[in-house]
């Protein structure tokens, strides 16, 4: 298979996923002597989570653009690999409707969290593990030979980008808002001019 | 990144986003007694609010690709800045429910109204800032070099489109069916054929 | 724009209010004495309008193909035509589950068939007024001039295509299931095996 | 039509319909004395009939893309089989959801498994069906001739692949978890890494 038959498909998960972030921002029922802006303000927990995910999502994406721009062509293993992947995309919608859902309860908030970063850790695993696959046990499918050393950064790059969703996991049994805090600032990280860190042009890919 | 690549993945969110929009049309319950016509009639606000929105991010799609058009090559910012359109896009579906829900409601219509409108002006405000990092500072990814004059034009165009959702924003205080009607002219004012005005050929692009 | 961006656009809304169809088929609660094959057997009404919209929009889809393969450039209007039968693709979710809440029920089922083969009916007219307008006013937009006999000729099956939905939403006032009916022969009519009529190659298109 | 359209359409209906499988996992309502825990774990049937579906919805993505593959154009009856192959895709993420639904219940579980691994067996007695009239009645359509053993020899393991899920849906009279266990195996056998059975390539295709 071509690798634009893989990212085309990619891209379809990655694209719904992110639209169908939105269906856990719920309209709060009109009744009679419901306060609006109080039940909108309420539930500011869906629209940091909606964001954060949003974000994240769509940073994924560019990086997975720029690991299958590398290949010009995929076997059976990197299919398998990629659909893990995508696997741990879609379950997104889920993990970020119950950070948001739990985010200020009393109780579950702390395994809300763990599981909120954790689906980032998993998905960000799964990422580094494809990305391992074919750095260095793919030659013959990759577009071009990259030097080693050029290798080991692309995937100690990508290996340091799991160490926050780790970090983020294992402060959830202190706060949830730690957790969501560090999320959100991976996400900003990346996002800003400055930091498009993991796939950085000065040395040629 | 190619253009081509970017523009695929944005298609998906703004046809994912318009076809989502369907869901927030309810089926009444059909519960003995049940005056369909009656039921269906009293949720007109849901049928103008999806017409509404579906153009409006029809036009917007139509728009974003004669912007997308004039790049030969996509950098990090264009990607980041691209992804917060997107945001903004993706969260249409939930302000377009929120506009239907409570149009016709004594209490909290102003607001509703307002946030839906805000969000088309969020969502142009951030169309507008690409396009202005696009014309103004990138020139080395443009595909071809545009006189200064034709830069200007088409930024000014996009600015202009942000007044009436600014305005209809402001209105919301005083009635919300005010700021439904101005967005529908706007939809409807860039849908007719004379007003093609953002994107009009005339002078060549 | 090119008409292969306007096609990827349209077979994105196609292919997502295809799959949103099945969201109208309810899981029935797993309450303690519930009988699963009576409730799943209940709701056949919802099979069938699933399986008639599926084919219905599918059909459409391989129309609209061979609609737009036709041109070598689109302009503004055709840009908004084609949104506005997008518009009516993305509303039959909602229509046919509609149709099949209320099939069974003694009130609102002559209604919701009403609407049901008149939002195909709409889609169906939407979709014949793109073709005359490119049929007949676009030339220059057209990858080959076709002889006038031809085009009357693609024009006239589509009108054709009118009939049977016109028919089966004036019917709705005697019998939903007729309506329900003549939506499923068309459907079938249309993907039989010699029946390919809106699209037949023995002439030259 | 192209078989690159037929694809496209395919991937975006495939995409969105593993998408659409998150939309079965539930949050949990955040009321008071909830054990967050305990009813998370309670619903692990949502996890394994997600991830047996998105892996079975994957694997079938790939088959698909090398069926198609072989064909340098589609005509009517190829379009309409594979969108037959589509409508049993698009019903899985009801299918799953009713497995998930009723795995532990008393009442319901071997029907609802029946229906669960059923949707699999259409979906691919579908893609056989498909398979073979591409295979050795359209010789005109494919990108180049295949000898008669080995177009033999492709439909005989499309049709191996009919048996396990003949088998669960027959075994689901025994238990519910039989079934879900066959289908997991089924899909772990086609995704581990020696098992690329359905489209191996030491011989040419």
């Amino acid at each position: 298979m071509s690798p634009n038959r893989l990212e085309a498909f990619s891209d379809g998960v990655f694209a719904i996923a992110i639209t169908l972030l939105v269906l856990d921002i719920h309209v709060p029922e009109p009744v009679p002597g419901t306060d609006l802006a109080g039940e909108l303000g309420a539930q500011w927990p869906s629209y940091v989570a909606y964001a954060v995910s949003f974000l994240t999502i769509g940073i994924i994406w560019i990086n997975h653009h720029a690991m299958i721009r590398r290949l010009r062509e995929v076997d059976h293993e990197v299919l398998v690999l990629n659909l893990l992947l995508l696997l741990f995309v879609g379950v997104l919608p889920f993990t970020t409707a119950l950070m948001a859902a739990y985010l200020k309860e009393g109780a579950g908030d702390h395994l809300a969290a763990a599981i909120y970063s954790g689906s980032f850790l998993a998905m960000s695993i799964a990422f580094a593990a494809l990305n391992w696959r074919i750095l260095f046990h793919k030659p013959s499918l990759m577009a071009e030979a990259l030097p080693d050393a050029r290798r080991r950064a692309i995937l100690a790059r990508g290996v340091a980008g799991l160490i926050p969703y780790l970090l983020a996991t294992i402060l959830a049994v202190v706060s949830a808002y730690v957790t969501l805090a560090i999320c959100g600032a991976v996400a900003l990280f990346y996002a800003l001019p400055r930091a498009s860190g993991s796939e950085r042009k000065p040395s040629p890919a």
